[in-house]
């Protein structure tokens, strides 16, 4: 982003950053997961610290994210044998943890959708509320349906129809089951052997990065340039035009498809969602804190986790919708709840590209 | 609209239009009238005809709103009794004319938009379709989704999951039968008392417009500007700001409301659509067929056309989901074509606010 260089509080100004820069970026982010992981252990098992354990599990998710991504952008600077035991290691990890909290935000996001429809909602323009720890790393967008509410507001059924209702009650059950297997599963990746394995390996990463012999006087900004790239030539191939026209009504195409898998056109929009985040830790590592303050990278990731969401949202109530012996109402409210989260969809892609061509039109 | 007065082609150029011009317009629309009612009756009752029935229905209607509206702006210059007399006889007849072509649209649309909802659409990108006359008397918008099919194409069933095309034959089966009815009340009408009243009358008008005394050298300008005004009056009123940001989600707000009548959100547009045609065919009894270029009012006109028959087409899916013992998975798509045609609605109001907007902004 060539608008960088004009910029005076540029935070590429000084001395070209170097895998000694990496080693401080991997051993703060190590002691941030040692430290959250004492958080956990502290909290975990009392009574009535339910709070402070998710703050602590967000914590370990948060680190965890940013070594993975270190791991991938700068491998040719790290020691080839750690990384490649490691890197599996926190994929598993992140995944497992991550679980528990995407289902709560799924329920959360569809329970408001369905109070928003039924003309009851607190905040009636209102949707694509981000919630949870997406909503800390993220910035509001200019868009009117971005001002979202308090994301702890608690759904009130109380006037919802029949189907609705019926409806919310079904996703409930299920996300909430979901969400219970997730817990679990979390539980037993903390408390096993493997996860003390990851605990060692980066416990000892906190005070001694396995840097190759050359790396710690070597550039990293090539291989920063390098996931930029990756990530430029993934937005390239996005279908741009088509999601800066508003009501293109593309993401529904396939709403009532036969085809199991009907959305094949999120996949690149996810991709980008992740090659977006392993540039934006690029960064931190190359200008740590300062770079976290680009804005417009976060909102452009808050619209790609918008379009997360909301597509697995869809996924959620069109699934809901195959429970067998469902009433019609029921299955109706889900019909109207699916293509609201395909249209939010498609809305956060127009987030999202009329974010990216600011960026470019500023270059 | 001042920005006409800088036009090199302004049709305001020249002679105040007078009482005389009206009286042309009258004729030259009840001549067309009874031109289209010999074209009925010829082609009416020989088999193998419908094509050239329902050319010459359309052009009945065309000029019974023309004159209907001619009636209501131009009040004041034309005889009072003869006026309260024919008004709500023509209005009668509109209205009566009208509901087949509408059942059959609702259902061309409503039906498309269940293929391309099912992936299986000739045209995936697009929506909005404006079908019949409509399409005849409207220009096409500029956004993607209005590069509207061939309006004649028939939508093919092959790839429906079991719900849509279970949707489908549900909405096919009601719309044919409001269509068939439609169809006779409509057959009944002309072949009526009432309706030899009324087209007795317009034969008269034909050859003689019953203008007041001081009528045929008065201004029509002043009676045009009061229709004028009250469509930006009621333009005003709309809540365009919000129809201006993309993605608003405010036409899905009441989708899954208890309310019986859950969208008198339309009513505001529903009015204007009605005021900008009286304005239209104010501006063609002043300036003629000159008037009817000005493609802004006919993109405008096409908006809140699409936003009253999305409107419509969401209303009978609601309604053909509260049909007793469907499937769960018809309501389902149902429910997902109801969605659809409410973001339709939002699309149509997106598509009138920037035109609208350009307008303004030019002048």
């Amino acid at each position: 982003m060539a608008q960088q260089h004009l910029d005076p509080t540029d935070p590429t100004a000084g001395p070209a950053p170097t895998g000694d820069a990496l080693a401080v970026y991997l051993r703060a982010q190590a002691t941030e997961f040692l430290r959250a992981l004492r958080q956990y252990r502290e909290t975990g098992t009392a009574p009535g610290t339910a709070e402070g354990s998710v703050e602590a599990t967000r914590a370990l998710r948060r680190s965890v994210r940013r070594i993975s991504a270190s791991l991938h952008t700068y491998r040719p600077l790290l020691d080839a044998d750690w990384s490649e035991v490691l890197r599996p290691e926190l994929a598993w990890l992140s995944g497992t943890l991550s679980m528990e909290h995407a289902y709560a935000a799924r329920l959360e996001r569809l329970l408001l959708a369905l109070q928003r429809l039924s003309g009851a909602a607190v905040f009636p323009v209102q949707s694509g509320v981000t919630m949870g720890d997406r909503a800390s790393e993220a910035v509001q967008l200019t868009a009117p349906h971005a001002n979202a509410g308090p994301p702890s507001a608690t759904p009130d059924r109380g006037n919802l129809t029949v189907g609705a209702a019926k409806a919310g009650a079904l996703l409930e059950r299920q996300l909430t089951l979901a969400r219970t297997r997730a817990h679990s599963t979390a539980l037993q990746a903390l408390g096993s052997s493997r996860f003390h394995a990851v605990a060692d390996t980066i416990a000892v990463l906190a005070s001694e990065v396995p840097l190759t012999p050359t790396a710690p006087t070597a550039d990293l900004r090539p291989l920063a340039a390098a996931a930029e790239e990756r990530l430029t030539d993934a937005v390239a191939a996005l279908p741009l035009v088509t999601a800066g026209h508003p009501y293109n009504a593309a993401a529904l195409v396939h709403g009532l498809s036969p085809d199991p898998a009907p959305h094949p056109q999120d996949a690149p929009w996810h991709q980008v969602r992740l090659l977006l985040r392993l540039h934006r830790y690029a960064r931190e590592a190359l200008y740590g804190d300062k770079a976290s303050l680009d804005v417009r990278l976060l909102t452009a990731g808050q619209a790609l986790h918008r379009h997360r969401d909301a597509s697995e949202a869809a996924a959620a109530a069109a699934s809901a919708a195959r429970t067998p012996r469902i009433a019609p109402a029921t299955a109706y409210a889900l019909g109207v709840l699916h293509a609201d989260q395909r249209h939010e969809v498609e809305a956060a892609r127009f987030a999202f590209q009329q974010c990216w061509q600011k960026q470019v039109v500023s270059t």
